[in-house]
């Protein structure tokens, strides 16, 4: 399983400091969408050249105009792009044939999506279909078990990655259940007092 | 009836200029969410300044960690943010109490949101709640029906913008029926031969 690590709502210095200190040790790094918001994509285009190992994955959000915020995106040299679920569907399929035509990844971002939409868009076979519990929600998420409804509902989607206060105790389950490709984690490594210490404690968690 | 000039998917010293252009002729200066993505906030807060009559709006788009969100975008001069009617209905209500607080204002945008969610949201008094097709989607838009539409189900909401595809003969259409506060206007402005003649033409038809 692939362990991504989400730096969001720190500046662009301490958000390169810290991608630079988890390159080796996580498969993916995230720059959130504050980081977009905040700085711009132009801001984030040296980041991938400057990391040996990890991708790098920018959380556009993409809710509209999808040809042009993807191609924005890999252009500034981004691995990974994000959409969300609740986009139209023809922007669903307009990013798709993006990220296929560049040889990228596109997640799509399940938060606040009922049955109904999802029916609509799990066809897109090369997509990583990310569980997303909004960060200002009260309510708490049951990784586990959300994986797990999930895939019984959609048996076709082969790539599962899971984000929203995901703790080490979570990745374990994650990692027995076997469902899930890439376990998205902020503040339990970004916030831990040795970050690449309980980076690395994911990774072997998730073994 | 206001006139909003959306500016969209150009750089940022053409978004300037054009800003500047036509800040006497309309109400509200959008500046779209690829500026926002593309350059970043921080560099869009200078222009509030450099206009001396229309409010700035900034097309956040905010899904996800409202508070932080808004409080950025008020903190860098807009005079109204959006967040997507697709959030969870706890960041609806954050970031409208955020604009409470700061004395500013939120338009919600309604883009690919079903009635399922439209009865839960439409309860914020002062949040001006955006009709808005995707550019993405192939089909066109009846502005006057989808308002009629809107206000029939929600007759409850005082405040009505619309944007998608609209020309002057919708506008005359929006000013006849008597229901939208503003109207959201994008290429039949900005790549009119003369954009300013263009700006006042559709002025005339909100009267």
């Amino acid at each position: 399983m692939k362990l991504q690590v989400a730096i969001d709502r720190v500046s662009l210095a301490e958000a390169l400091k810290l991608a630079l200190l988890l390159d080796s040790e996580v498969d993916i790094i995230e720059f959130g969408t504050s980081l977009v918001k905040d700085y711009g994509l132009y801001a984030l285009q040296d980041v991938k050249a400057q990391l040996k190992h990890a991708q790098v994955l920018f959380d556009l959000k993409t809710i509209d105009e999808g040809v042009y915020e993807f191609e924005k995106g890999y252009a500034v040299n981004a691995d990974i792009l994000t959409v969300m679920a609740g986009s139209a569907k023809d922007t669903l399929t307009k990013v798709y044939e993006v990220a296929e035509r560049e040889n990228k990844e596109m997640l799509i971002d399940l938060m606040e999506t009922d049955d109904t939409k999802l029916v609509q868009i799990t066809d897109y076979e090369h997509a990583i279909y990310g569980l997303h519990h909004s960060h200002d929600r009260e309510d708490l998420l049951d990784a586990a078990a959300s994986v797990a409804d999930f895939h019984e509902k959609y048996p076709n989607v082969k790539r599962i990655a899971i984000a929203g206060g995901i703790d080490l105790e979570n990745a374990k389950k994650l990692a027995a259940q076997g469902l899930t490709e890439t376990v998205i984690v902020g503040s339990k490594i970004l916030k831990a007092t040795d970050p690449i210490a309980a980076a690395h404690e994911f990774k072997e968690a998730l073994k």
